[in-house]
């Protein structure tokens, strides 16, 4: 079902796609490293496989390929970036660099972005953090297909928070997550395969519990992290929530219900509050804190006491957040990065509309 | 079972235990506020009910009621205080106060604390930020009650995650979460009502499920939001895993298994690597990202949209986070705050003990 494909081929592809709908060489070579990030760490569903996607959105004039993004409001601390309608991919980078800058400064830094497009995976911009002893953040909102718990509406997006931390020897801890029981990626492959979901996954139209996992064409939802109220639904609705706050009420983005779609065929909500997509970054100096090294010590220490605990018969040890991700890039470096006959044939259908070879 | 006490009665005898103790009248004063906050908040598990616990802390000298709170390291925009030992319910404000401090000055402050004691509800010490115009946000690690997934051993506390984030005419937002399913508190009401559990809350010494509440007198454990793997209870490990790292790492506080207990009879852990419980605390300038007014109005027209969602049967409406606790405080005000009896009797207990009346 599907076939390797080695990240210099793919990379040399996607750059050239985004060579020619506009971008620059630098911005070109940025966005694809983004976006490969997505299928290296193993995160299929954000990676090449949307490459399509993006395309479509310049294609209905909704991405800006040449953007001036622009730091529209400042204190030592903090910005709001404009990312005039440009890639995600693009404006993160460019929004987490600052938040990093300013973290150099006066120890940490945090920047709201209103006016972009999706941004790929959190965690790709939040290690931009890690090479300068930061704690990296990183948050997006996202179109809604959540519901808050009790509304048979979908209002929040799948709305992910990352947080990567340097350990010392051992390696970053980085925990990325969707704010939901499951994210999207993962009822699309039900859906492929023709399976059911758990239970407290999602809901139908009016609210029940549902297992199917084409739900949500019917005007059924995803559910908040815990799933029902006795779960802690409630828990996953409030964190979703403050992911669309910080990345869109701070900074002058849509919110909510209003955010715009990925897919370019969805039409825009009306009445939109905003600009574009909002996202979230944070950097924090660890000597700010305390010395690294001190800190890194301990962590390291925290990492390994974790790793080492007693398992649940059949597990072979307590993963740390970061781990799987990082085993997947290993493993695709060496060996390929697997794609779906799908995924291969919106490639070449891409590369013979640019006129690009190499898949 | 219950009886109704007022405020001000519950807030005068508390004050003059904490003086008892040796609390300054401004230390008394500030911890006594600080812990009758849960009670008014309907979170009496935090509230008076704990009253007794702190004082046999101090007994076992285990709480400075003197201390000499003062920040250790500090940049522009971060600290660390060191508690000294004292009640968390007081080292908690001064250093939410210091964040506050540093957000006049460059936008957003952040303080990690080490050396101090539980600190009572998140929300408290959070919400201070609102009358400045500013996101609050609070967090502490506690003793590990708690299994990461896979794991078969408690390594982490319940460890909260509190944001706030201030509305214009409508009431701020007021998120105040466990990174469990459930608090430790909904554990013990199950207990005394000899209810099960629903699944999901709890695994046994093995890591099997179980919905035994005394469940964890045998070894077993707290899970962490999602419940198992499969409903996502890797991302509430992550959570949890942050407010630890965050709260104690950043700090130099004690972490993972070795943070100590809140009962004084249970003896302290073995080779801790740092001092006391840890907190970390936030605070960010609203108008440090765009004007006060302007967030404030999107902010009304988020929870307004929110609020009337359509809802599933048999519900009114979607709820704010932060709704339930408000409606408490105004009820709670007006008619009392009502105490099990074995509180009562543990309060007259104390009043014995220190030679106080007016319970």
């Amino acid at each position: 079902m599907s076939q390797l494909f080695p990240y210099d081929q793919l990379f040399s592809f996607t750059k050239r796609i985004f060579i020619k709908i506009g971008c620059s060489e630098t911005d070109a070579e940025l966005a694809t490293k983004t976006l490969l990030s997505a299928d290296l760490r193993g995160v299929d569903s954000h990676g090449v496989a949307r490459l399509s996607g993006y395309v479509r959105l310049w294609e209905a004039k909704r991405v800006n390929a040449k953007p001036a993004i622009k730091i529209i409001h400042e204190t030592p601390s903090t910005a709001v970036v404009d990312g005039d309608s440009g890639l995600g991919l693009v404006v993160a980078p460019f929004s987490m660099q600052v938040a990093i800058d300013k973290a150099k400064e006066v120890g940490t830094g945090w920047v709201s972005v209103q006016n972009s497009n999706h941004f790929g995976i959190a965690a790709c911009h939040a290690m931009m953090a890690l090479e300068h002893d930061m704690i990296g953040i990183a948050m997006t909102n996202a179109s809604a297909l959540v519901a808050p718990t009790f509304s048979t509406e979908r209002l929040l997006g799948t709305n992910p928070i990352c947080v990567v931390i340097p350990g010392g020897t051992e390696p970053a801890f980085v925990a990325d997550l969707a704010t939901t029981t499951a994210a999207n990626g993962k009822l699309e492959i039900l859906q492929r395969k023709s399976m059911h979901a758990p239970t407290g996954w999602i809901q139908d139209k009016d609210g029940n519990s549902s297992t199917n996992p084409h739900e949500l064409k019917g005007g059924g939802a995803l559910l908040p992290l815990g799933g029902d109220r006795d779960h802690g639904s409630h828990k996953g609705y409030a964190l979703g929530a403050v992911v669309d706050i910080f990345s869109a009420i701070l900074s002058g983005a849509n919110y909510g219900p209003w955010v715009p779609p990925f897919p370019a065929y969805v039409p825009m909500p009306e009445n939109m509050p905003g600009k574009g997509i909002g996202h979230f970054f944070g950097a924090m100096r660890i000597d700010a804190f305390r010395p690294a090294g001190e800190f890194k010590m301990h962590m390291d220490q925290w990492i390994k006491r974790f790793r080492g605990a007693k398992t649940v018969d059949g597990h072979e040890s307590v993963l740390i957040p970061g781990d799987p991700e990082r085993e997947a890039e290993q493993e695709r470096i060496q060996n390929g990065i697997p794609l779906l006959h799908a995924v291969i044939d919106d490639l070449k259908y891409l590369g013979e509309k640019f006129d690009e070879t190499g898949i």
